[in-house]
């Protein structure tokens, strides 16, 4: 049992001063001390204190902000902000077709960008080749020097264990047994957090896409292969065994199926992008991908819709399962599947209603294809602000011997 | 955005002071106060002023223990005890068939406990005179004033709002759309909280059952109905609709079957007691009820033991989808079907084992029909404890204005 004293009164003070006057500093692009006052409720010697402290430690700054309010005698009231720009983190999705890199500044700006295709025979050791050489592209397009790299994020396809391990990942062969994060660590010299990379777009689509504010929240990412990934009271729930969402191996059948000899498992091989596009051909259909009649099913097709009448209907019957388990607020369908724009929204509904107790609002991903780097990027940033900002919000209580 | 100050200073540390020895006192039977200086660290001064706050509230007393210790001269050192018995909760399972009233210290002790049997038939009206009578009987019991009553917490089948609600109760004819809640506050002058039978169960089971420490777990609750209960991170999850985990209502088939006409939802039908003994009559058993057909496959009839298989084949089925979803590190079965034993976790393992991606530990309900009292009496307890002790750990921040 430990016990905690405040033992050092005015530091401890003078810390929370800070966190009020930075956490004031990041709602607003600059501020006067008035209105970090105003703001904070502190007095104007504690928020004078307290920007000394961070200016000193290089969060804020002073900026030739133009003069918006009325002319006024005597010296111009020094405007601030928070130097977003002082560190950088960096979002990676790698993938079996492309590499994603982008790097943002504190505020979770992306400031730059580099995506790259791959090619799914590329084996382990060049893909990883690949993805430390676009790392350094990506950083050294940004005129900020290497050490400014606060954290990283990486989203992979697999189970991603707590350590950041790969422990499977069917869709890149020989991709597991890796240890991504420290294999990278070589290039970035900061704290690296391998993550899977559905559970990263759910948590982006949450921060800036479709997430609506939703605690309980599924994403279906929907393409060759089927993920889902699940937040339950606003945090992304993981499994015991970093396993939880993976809906792409439920089994719909009376015999189970298993793994099938694509790698696909059981239900993404019975709704996947590679399903639909044999479901057409079989109806006479000759598009020469699924991309195409996807667009077709959008554009009111009627071959193409069945063939997406028919998916949804399957997938619903591993979904609804899903939502009997989590009952959420929202399912949020990502992937290629949302080619089909709201006929794939229309055809989901119709069946899940069938099968649901209780029936989730439905919404398409609004982040598409940047969803894993953004959400890499969230799960940097969130690393950074902890380790570097929320240590003036702690009152750093002192442990008792 | 609110901003904290310590105001108070000496206040502050008082009261963490007394909730340092209010925790040292509650983590053992009896203690000295050198006893109490060495666990929390405190000097004697503000060990024994802490104690005198205590006593005056009422949570502290001094008790006659027996002297263990070696014979010593001058004034006997005073032997503390935490009055677990200060107040109350009372835990209430409502269900089909019976009333449970169980009534325990703060410590979660049960001091007095009540069990009835009621009728299917009985009106909702009349369930709750039961109940209310119940409550008064079981509190009778207890030689302590009914102004001792911290807490109730009840549980009920059906899905309970985030205010406490019934909504749906299909096993309890007209129990929804009842405020249980509001209804009993009669008896009990102190907060009420309803909440599903089986989310108590399983909070019961973590706390003194088969829980293990597992953070994330699912409760199968089997018998004619069939309904489960999540752990997420060792909090329960009800869902955004409170509707989480009613694999009850699972479709298994390609074509949904709904709810059928006794009421029952979709695999709850095909895999419940009902179904079990109905599958037992078909093969030619003469059992008399589902609880006989259990505990002859718990003895190794090959018949009964075929039925429960098949019963095993589709709850794994329905409860695979779930595992999929939540990747619990633990699956507890409990309700009538433990009747079968360590078949039934022979027979759910063999069919889970072909379906899960990552395959949980499996066990048995430990706390059998007194899950959901307990459960009530652990959520009660919860409330009591923030409401009663936690203020003094509360570092109490005055807000700045």
């Amino acid at each position: 049992m430990a016990h905690f004293e405040f033992g050092s009164g005015p530091q401890v003070l003078r810390q929370m001063n800070c966190a009020a006057v930075l956490t004031a500093l990041r709602a607003t692009e600059t501020a006067r001390v008035t209105d970090l006052m105003r703001a904070t409720g502190l007095s104007r010697p504690t928020v004078s204190a307290a920007i000394s402290t961070l200016m000193a430690d290089g969060w804020v700054e002073e900026t030739e902000a133009a003069d918006v309010g009325s002319p006024r005698m005597g010296r111009p009231a020094r405007v601030l902000r928070f130097r977003a720009d002082a560190r950088h983190v960096l979002g990676v999705d790698v993938g079996p077709h492309k590499i994603h890199c982008a790097v943002a500044d504190l505020n979770g700006t992306v400031v730059s960008q580099i995506r790259r295709e791959v090619t799914e025979s590329d084996t382990p050791a060049v893909l990883l080749g690949r993805v430390e050489d676009t790392m350094q592209r990506v950083l050294d397009a940004v005129p900020v020097p290497r050490s400014s790299l606060a954290a990283v994020g990486i989203g992979t396809p697999g189970i991603v264990d707590r350590r950041g391990a790969v422990l499977q990942a069917p869709s890149v062969p020989g991709w597991d047994s890796l240890e991504l994060g420290s294999l990278l660590s070589r290039i970035a010299p900061c704290p690296v957090h391998t993550e899977n990379d559905v559970n990263l777009a759910v948590l982006a689509e949450r921060w800036q896409g479709a997430g609506d504010d939703a605690d309980d929240l599924i994403l279906v990412q929907w393409g060759v292969r089927v993920g889902a990934a699940i937040l339950v009271n606003g945090q992304l729930h993981r499994g015991a065994h970093g396993a939880a969402g993976e809906i792409g191996f439920v089994e719909l059948d009376t015999e189970p199926q298993g793994v099938q000899a694509d790698g696909l498992g059981p239900l993404e091989s019975a709704v996947g992008t590679d399903w639909i596009l044999r479901r057409a051909h079989d109806l006479g259909d000759a598009s020469p991908d699924a991309a195409a009649v996807l667009r077709a099913a959008d554009g009111g097709d009627p071959r193409a819709l069945q063939v997406l009448d028919e998916a949804c209907d399957r997938l619903a019957r591993g979904l609804a399962s899903f939502v009997s388990a989590i009952d959420p607020e929202l399912v949020i369908l990502g992937g290629t599947i949302t080619l089909a724009g709201d006929a794939v929204l229309a055809g989901m509904r119709r069946h899940l209603t069938r099968r649901a107790l209780v029936m989730p609002r439905l919404a398409l991903s609004r982040l598409g294809d940047d969803a894993v780097a953004l959400g890499a990027v969230r799960v940097a940033l969130a690393d950074a602000q902890r380790r570097l900002l929320d240590v003036y919000a702690t009152a750093s209580p002192v442990e008792q011997r």
